[in-house]
Formats: C-alpha cells, structure tokens, sequence
C-alpha cells in the first residue's frame, strides 16, 4: 500500500485526507500534523493518525511521501525537510513564492532522489478538460484568443490568503491554476506579460487582476481572477480561426458555434442601434454556422494521486512535472514585476 | 435654415442624408458630391441634388457645413480643403491616420475661424448612455473594471476597411468609438497602453484586438474588438466597489447586482468543481445581494447635428471638442506604437 501523510490540516489538507479515504485499496493515509494542535484532535477524532509533532511524522519509515498544505510561505522550508528526510514531496500550490525559491527545492530534490511536485489539480478539472480536448481535436481551427476567468463576489475570506507576507492574492491562489492550465494547453513559449494587479477591498494584496499573455505562436491568453464581480462572464471563451467555445461556469454548460464554410460573402447585412447603422457587427447568416455541443469528457481528480504513485515506482511518466511548475513561477515572477513597473514584461519562457 | 452637404455618399454618407432629411423643420440637405459619378445619379434618383464637382460643392455660398464621409485616408486633404473653402467640417471618424494630422487640421480650422469636429456619434448610444448614468448616479461605487466589446463574426466586409493604407482594420473602425466613449467617461488621464493587434482573416489590418488601458485615478480598462467571434460576450461589463453592471448587447438587455451591505463575513461556503474546492469563488448568500434594473435613458442620435448647429451659432457649448478626439488620436497612436514594439506605452494623455 502507498503510505502518504498530509503536514497542514486546514481546507486543502482535510480535502487531501478526504480524497485519499475514497481510495483504501490504493493508498493508505498515515496520517496528519498540524500546527495547531485542536485541529489534530480534530483528525484524531474522525479515526485519522495525528502525529504530535513534525519531527514525529518525517521520522515515519512508513511514510513514503507528504503531502504539504500550509500557507504559502512555508512550502519551501517544509518542502526541504521533507525531502531531506527521505520523504516525497507534494507541495500546494502556489508552489513557492517565487522561481528562485522553486529551483532551490528541485535541487534539494534531486539532490536527496525524491520525487518532488506541485498539486496543480486544476489540469484534471472537467471545464479545463472540454477546452483541451475542444482544442487538440481542432473543432476551433486554429485558436487566436483564449478567455480563462474565475468570478466571485465575496472578497478573500479572510484568513493568511489576504496577507502579503504568506503568499496571499489572486495571483497566487487561483492565478497559479489558470496560468498552468494555459500553458500546458498551449504548446509555446509565453513571449509577453503584462497585468493590471488590482487592491479594491483587501489593501496589501490583489484582489481582482487581468493579465494578458502573448505566446510565440501568435496565441494572446487573457487570464481574470476576480473576487468583487456580481455578475460572472463565462469561465472559458475561446476564439479559432473555424468557431468558438464557451463554457459558462464550473458546471460545464456551454456551446461550440463554428463556420460552416470557409467562403467570406454575403449579402450586405446592417444593424442600426440608436447611434447608427454598423456592416461589420451585423449578424452572420444562420446557414453559415453550426452550432455543436461540447465534447465528452471523463475525469477523476483522484488520478492525480495514482500518477504521482506510478511515477514514484517508475511505471509511468509525471504528469505535474516540477520544470513546468517552474515555468509557471517565472511567469508569476514576470507578472509582479509588471505590476510593479507598470510595464509590460519580455520573457522567453 | 441650416444648411449641410455631405462629401462621400456611401455607407456612411448616405446614413447622413436619410438622418438630416428626417428634420427638415431644423436642417437643409444642400447636396451630396461624391467621386463616384453613379453614386451622384443615386442620390439624384432620391430628389437630393448632386454636386458634379468637390469644387462646385465647396463654391456653393449657401453651404454653411460639409460632413466628410470618406476613406480615411482622405479625411485629412479633404477637410483641410473644406476649412480653407470657409466651410465648417463634420469629419468622420477616424478623424485622422494619427494625432499629428488632426494637429494640422485643428490649426486650419482656428486658422480659418471655422468649426471642426468629428463624428464621434456613439457617445448617443443607448447602451452607453446607460452605463454612464449608472456610472455617474453612484450605483456601482467607484468603478474599478469597464470592459467594451463589439464582436461579430462575418471578417471586415471587403472594401477600403481592410486596407492598411485606407486606414482600414479594427481599431481605427469600432475602436475609436469605444476609446472615445471610455475617455469621455473617465475624467482621469490615460497612463498606460497595452494592446494585442491580431489579424486573422485579413492579413494587412487588425481584424481582432483586446486593449488594455490604465487611467490615473487606477481604473483598468478592456477595449475589445472583434470580427471573427461566434458567441459574443456581453457588451458591457463595468465593476464597482458597490456593484456590477452588465449589457449584453446593443438592444440593452442586461442588469445590475449590487451588494446590500458592506459587510464581508458570513458563513463559509464551498464549491467543489471536479479537481477540488474552493471557498473564495463561492456565491454570496443571495440576502447580500439586490438585483436592480438597468436605468431607463432616452437619446436621439441626431442631437448630435443640433448640438454642432447651436455651437456653431454661439448657443451652445460643442459636445465633441477637437481636442477630445486628439487626445483619442494620442491613445491610438499609443496603440499601434505598443503593437509594433510589443510593449506597454508610458503616456499621459
């Protein structure tokens, strides 16, 4: 059995142990530490191990790897002594709080022949799923714009993820998932960063950002995160050159409407608002265009765990490779310095 | 009577004969000339006389106003031979190629003691409109995001508007109108310019471009314009620290959601998509929120022909200044300067 302790038993670290329960005959939860001790005894009391101390747990010959899901400002530090005591390491991401601090643990890593990995579980959400799948089977042609957005209303809640000091913002919160998302899907290099880092309610970190990415291949990604929108644009709007896709939200409701020919002639079509006629935004004719439903797709999230086992064994390659997480970190780097500068940023990444 | 002719009679051109003909109580239509001897016989055919030469119009001593509708690469030569002729210029838009014609243009018309504008009509648009009050009543707080899109999907019909030297492509089409809109709106100096320029069907113009605007007062904007888009985002998405509106197309549908109170705890609320949960991105408990309709606003695009006619006789001050659309003309040429460098432009315009 695959032994793995989860070091953090707040949100995330109780999801992990939830998640690695519904699997008994593949993975075995060794079991927690936290700092706080009520919430081991909060584990303790749902029948899970509650080591006493940090020291306890690394020291467990059993434990094969850790989970870490602490606030961000801790990763690096924890995910060194895992590593060095022998352990495995899967860190929450943000992974760490900048690139520099990324290459230092693969190093560690490396150094001490551990498997080292971010949880970038968003790659197996369903809505991320449909638009990768959309894309590399070519119903959009070739895509020239994609719209990735998360929406809420409710500000940050109101813990370390509206301190600047432990990694707290958009940015680092849900920015790291969308970002990733893009670039796994999008198989070229991020040439330009640029970002407007909003603070409308929580004043030491963003709270509502855009940014805008260029990749070498020509594509142009707007990613949006934002926690004070009380209407929510669609989760996914992506843009070929043969039709477009949109998801509305995490369930997954949506369309793809596509050209049916490639031929740009019609006759003359006008709309008038108030102001005035317009050609060019005037409706295309109904049998020019199709309208499809959203292909199928299956996932578990759980496949996450079971990828990251089968590569620890050598049976399989790592889905979340750490080179990649990196990538991801010297964009998060490019975009503060953006915000910073209020210039945008030329990277080769 | 106020006397108008109107050079150029095709799309536009004609749009301005059937508005002016609608108010035969305030305006004379004095003729139409345009270098097209059939387009002159077609104005004929509908009882409207047909100048035979530019310099029979510009002779004509009853003509106290020429509108300018054509190509934009003719508008500076064009307007500058109507001033010097003792005419005042409605000119369309884009007004110019680049701030530094409208420069010239703005010096002949003081120059000649004559009235210069340009026919920035879609500050009359409904939709607009009803943005800018809800703006200017307070309903949405400070507005923090306004994002602006036009989408369609049919390419740049195909005449002079995909021609680079023409003046064709987006932006100097639908993103002047919504440049000017955003900067009559926003009383705050533009300090950044960002822009993505995409030319997907038409290889010599923009046919596609996302816009990123920073003012002074720390509102971020997003122009966006698209021609070969088949879900069209709404039309309007404006964010304020006490509310969002949204509408979703030029016929105005669309509504606003405001927070009922400035408190930001409650009970946490989790949303799981398939990969994991997510506490931030959970809705508020509908008792935080209102639902409000869209203001009602009544506009007619032809005040925008009175409004010219009383500024002209010293009635009324003029809605669209000269240097309104030069500071517009600033923000293109800022554009098109970031597009070709690939990087953001400093500027305070």
């Amino acid at each position: 059995m695959y032994e793995i302790a989860v070091i953090g038993y707040g949100g995330m670290g109780s999801y992990h142990t939830e998640q690695l329960l519904t699997l008994p005959e593949e993975f075995h939860l060794a079991g927690i530490y936290d700092i706080n001790p009520a919430r081991i005894e909060a584990a303790r009391s749902k029948g899970i191990r509650g080591f006493d101390t940090l020291e306890e747990l690394l020291a467990e010959p059993s434990v094969r790897t850790v989970i870490i899901a602490v606030p961000n400002n801790f990763h690096k530090e924890l995910s060194i002594k895992a590593l060095r005591a022998g352990k495995n390491v899967i860190c929450e991401k943000p992974v760490m709080m900048c690139a520099a601090e990324l290459e230092e643990v693969i190093a560690v890593s490396k150094e001490a022949g551990r498997q080292f990995t971010v949880h970038q579980n968003r790659r197996w959400d369903r809505d991320f799923l449909i638009v990768k799948k959309a894309i590399e089977d070519g119903t959009l042609g070739k895509p020239f714009y994609i719209e990735s957005r998360v929406q809420g209303s409710k500000g940050i809640p109101g813990d370390w993820r509206c301190v600047k000091e432990a990694g707290g913002g958009m940015l680092l919160d849900w920015g790291v998932h969308l970002i990733d998302q893009i670039m796994w899907l999008v198989k070229s290099p991020v040439k330009e960063v640029y970002a407007h880092l909003l603070s409308v309610k929580f004043p030491e970190v963003d709270d509502n950002f855009k940014l805008l990415l260029r990749f070498e291949n020509g594509l142009s990604a707007l990613v949006e995160v934002d926690t004070y929108t009380f209407i929510n644009l669609p989760r996914w709007h992506v843009s070929g050159d043969a039709g477009t896709l949109q998801i509305d939200s995490f369930g997954c409701e949506g369309k793809i409407v596509r050209a049916k020919t490639s031929e740009m002639h019609w006759e003359a079509g006008i709309v008038y608002t108030v102001a005035g006629p317009t050609r060019t935004m005037a409706p295309r004719p109904q049998e020019t265009i199709e309208e499809i439903a959203l292909p199928e797709v299956q996932t578990d999230a759980r496949d996450y765990y079971r990828n990251f086992r089968d590569a620890d064994l050598g049976k399989a390659e790592l889905i979340v490779k750490p080179e990649e997480a990196l990538r991801v970190m010297r964009v998060i780097d490019a975009v503060f310095e953006s915000a910073r500068t209020h210039t945008c940023i030329s990277v080769d990444i």
